[in-house]
């Protein structure tokens, strides 16, 4: 429902127009030097209004940790957390009251519910990722002691694609443009696509690609609960996200067994190592200790400023047209989700995995 | 782990060279009059040995039901179940033990369990899903009296792609070719494709694509519980699966949202109806009551004759080719498996979503 | 963890110390019109001060819901709540911080964690149990208009019981004395037993009995979620509890099968009916239709005014005495925790047994 | 529903007069030595016909392992299991077809299922119990070379009780007598118990008492997660089982704090040591280090030769008597059943906390 993970868990709630947007993070381990200000800085990598690519709306996230934090460390009890939403005027919205925007959650949750929060989405907002980015940031400044690092990026905006592959992209790169795409080049068709897009009164979608390194080998658990099967459902469970690859994903269906194999080999230093990475960083539903890398693709925002046909509660048809000013393309803004997302699996994962550590002692 | 699902569940359990596969679904609706004859066909959909296109290696699979019947009903109480391993001769797998076949599981198990079933790739192996497709036999028996169906085909072997889009495939012809390509000159140029990865001693990869009828408006629970979500999780947990994607998929990504969203018109009988599907039947992760649909992309079985380069547990670089006969290409037989998790998936949503009639009680 | 359900559930949060309590109700059914007053009279009951016979500390307890409820009713997404925490004066607790008070959390989650909030307790006081009594009141508004009601009384303080058995006992009289007996001769008992232990610098235990009207039959999944399996899971999770028995309980050890069994006759209107209800309203892990009533022990309070011997962190005995007002017995304002305990209870199983109702469809 | 645990897990299918009664265990540490014969062994402790104190239906328990133990070693992938029933016949059981037998499950199932196996209870039988020893033994084989032993004895059979406390208790001489009671003089008078039911057509409940030694500290997840409380959910899961008790129990509802409450001292060899018990080894919600012990409750078999009056489904009043023989007593023959729970739950709370150890990587 609304609680993500197995030994590090995210219970998430809020809406767009209510109050806030808060949750839960519980399964941290505890002794963890937790600092605000790296959570915050994730959080006003999601937030809007960072550039002329996204919206005026403003929406100051300032994130209020509750509990599960005591001089500075984490005590391994619940960390709550309050994330307070600014400048939200419910007026705007009493128009949307009765009426289904199309491509929206909106039809089915009435549907669902028969009673729903209509103010800007409510619960289905995107607004709702603000959780997520800030379980992702605690559980990344557990990753980092251990060397574990997630690097997403966008490869994708509409017909514009990096055609690089993840191993050889400059992942320093990411920030240094608003479209997140670590090709200046490329960045700037991106940017020329989404504002196309914009000033048809339009949006557009794009693809997030990801790399995790450090991974030890052995997190995941076969069968159902592979590692990869996990990064679906995370992934997927991000508003918008319509697909989900790992490895060479679908490019792999076209390829013969004898490209796709990851053949071994031993290196200098008389390692087993893999020659290749075609799977991903996965096999068997384990983590290989090579690099994880994935991709996620996402539907074009659905609210935009075109007339569209839809109908109403009263079953009649109209004409909607969103008003206002709205994200032409938030795939940059999911970069920080996905990592966010990233993170607490692998923790997640991670944690799980320590309990195989019993074997050893009774091997013996 | 090796449970699936929340209300309906299967727990899964064997290797393809110990005494059998079983598994134990619980949470089945009491009262239903099971077959056990159609839980055998599934079965026999997906034994390899159906054709020249599969391994000649014969396994007979013979369901077994030890519990949960009772005069010819479900009890509600867990249906354990049980299929015999025949004809494996561990004797063949000697020389597996000590070396890590590319692209398999065996390295990356050996480091996180330190013991392991070398034969055959023991629980790694594809054939653990024979408990999935008898889960999923019953699921469709409890589902069909509802007007839910499900229908899973191949659209893509290798480099040869079903261009025709799900809403206009004819999904009676599925079963009439063994490729299980709904065209039938399109399933004998994927023959062909298999039979030029067979001569090669090498496999070829696919797609799957799958579309669910009749589902009910509100399955699926927000916010990580989302319907797409839990059906990549399910997707993604099946052998070789590397990509998934639903409604539009990956293409969504190039689109606009004026392409991309479902207008809604009201029909001749005034009822409120999307005019397309581009969302593949789900919208706010809750289902919307048109069809769904979905991909699952393949890997290339890693098992071929070819020699490839790996090293083995000393830490020696050999060279291993795969004896005895294999499947160059899975995935028609990966179809009734695609059909099974995703029944699983839907029977368990519907569950789930009957709590939420405690609603309309409390509403008066 | 700090999560309690499987489709009503609670995850709570905060410390005694930190800034607040709260939690997040996930799983409420959407359309239920949500009084908060009624929710606060329940938090009224719990709060110290209400009496001579509780402490002296001010905890003013203001629940404040952040998000789930629109429009004055619930939508079925998570209810934030947050109850903040007045008057803590951290400065008491420096003495505690190396010490391991006696029969306290103090050492063993020092040994767990290794790092610990040693102000008054923590997550480790009874102060949250506040989040509990807020999702037990919310529930309850979900239980009431199906006719079920849930009354727990005090039935024993140190050596003074109530001898009346529960079905005799007038439930309306509860909340007449500040020590929640509903025999006022007894209560006055009780109250001098209180006083006692209190003038000895002490304190005192006792037994919550508890009866649950109007529940239907169906409820409690056999075989390992037994209703009342869940039922004393719930009730030994509450702070200082050792002890849970239903029905006869431990009594029932020394009944003879002829005694305790439950014989079954048709009443006048033709219903089958239970002659006795020694079973407590449970057979087979199933609810009967007959009241649910048990009994839960209480410890007493181990923070006393009286010295006793202790060890501190660098593992030297220490002579301790606590200082300050303390409650000399919680088990008055146990009552309504009791209450909130089987209110989410049986909201739970009522949810989970919904999805057994999609038996009739299919039997037809 | 049918499984237990969080990270050691059984799921358990069967019924009493279907084929068999089998389990599925995930979770299981990977390179144990698996002994089937130790398993064998506990299934033979709760086998009936032991002697003349039990029944005299002969239930030759012989334990078949499935699967996830390779060269006599766990490989951490599930365990399946299967004991077949014998000797059962249908035919004796036609005439329960139609009634419901006082305290039995019969008349809730009825209500909560529609459709029910009426064979001498099916699934609601204690012959699932055989799931439970058999996923029990397998702990207990883990637990052991880490120094955990659990040992559970009978402790009152109606109204003869053994007064000595736990920590007392000769726990070498509970197998001495069929009882199962460590005092010789005691079990004596137990069996006369037993005797003069039986010879009355009657049965008699009674109590069993659990220790288990060498648990470490830090075990249990506090706030919901209590040792305590799981360990409360583990034992009312057992068939008849009425009250659990641990530390002091209902007894500590009548003491005083300081009478309680352990005080801590510091040992000979400077280690920091509690001077007395009462708590029960559990503090706060986590293991102490100290021994855990504690009490569960049952109730008389409700199945006598006497005669009864009860209702058929046909909603007339009938007099019933069980024809056959049955035990007078279960008790003793719930002693291993107590003792496979607990070590299910000791096994899996260590698992659980193996991840906390991530902390101290962390903390540096």
């Amino acid at each position: 429902m609304n609680t993500i993970g197995r030994l590090y868990t995210l219970t998430s709630f809020g809406e767009s127009h209510g109050p806030g947007v808060g949750g839960v993070v519980d399964g941290c381990p505890a002794g963890l030097s937790l600092s605000v200000e790296r959570i915050q800085e994730e959080l006003d990598r999601r937030r809007p209004g960072q550039s002329e690519w996204t919206t005026a709306r403003r929406e100051e996230d300032r994130v209020e940790i509750l509990s599960g934090v005591f001089e500075g460390k984490t005590t391994g009890t619940p960390i709550g957390f309050w994330v307070r939403n600014n400048g939200q005027q419910s007026g705007d919205y009493e128009k949307l009251k009765d009426l289904y925007r199309p491509s929206h959650a909106d039809y089915a949750w009435q549907g669902k519910y028969h009673h729903r929060d209509y103010r800007g989405g409510g619960r289905a907002s995107a607004r709702e990722h603000v959780a997520r980015v800030v379980a992702g940031a605690i559980a990344r400044q557990a990753l980092e002691p251990l060397g574990i690092s997630i690097h997403a990026y966008v490869s994708q905006v509409g017909n514009v694609s990096l055609e690089t592959e993840a191993a050889r992209v400059n992942l320093e790169a990411v920030e240094e443009n608003p479209v997140r795409c670590p090709d200046m080049r490329v960045a700037r068709l991106m940017m020329d696509e989404i504002e196309r897009a914009r000033s048809a009164r339009d949006s557009v979608g794009g693809v997030v690609s990801c790399v995790a390194k450090g991974v030890p080998m052995g997190l995941g658990e076969p069968v159902f609960d592979r590692f990869q099967a996990r990064l679906a459902y995370y992934m997927m469970g991000i508003n918008a996200a319509k697909g989900f690859e790992y490895g060479e994903g679908f490019h792999a269906a076209g390829m013969r067994g004898s490209e796709h194999n990851d053949e071994m080999v031993v290196d200098e230093e008389g390692r087993s190592r893999f020659k290749t990475n075609h799977a991903g960083g996965v096999l068997g539903g384990v983590t290989t200790g090579e690099d994880i890398y994935f991709k996620v693709a996402f539907k074009p925002v659905p609210t935009i400023g075109k007339e569209q046909r839809t109908v109403d509660k009263a079953g009649r048809e109209v004409v909607f047209a969103a008003s206002g000013r709205h994200d032409a393309c938030v795939v940059p803004r999911a970069v920080p989700v996905v990592e966010a997302m990233t993170a607490m699996l692998l923790l997640d994962a991670l944690l799980e995995s320590k309990r195989w550590e019993i074997c050893f002692s009774n091997i013996k």
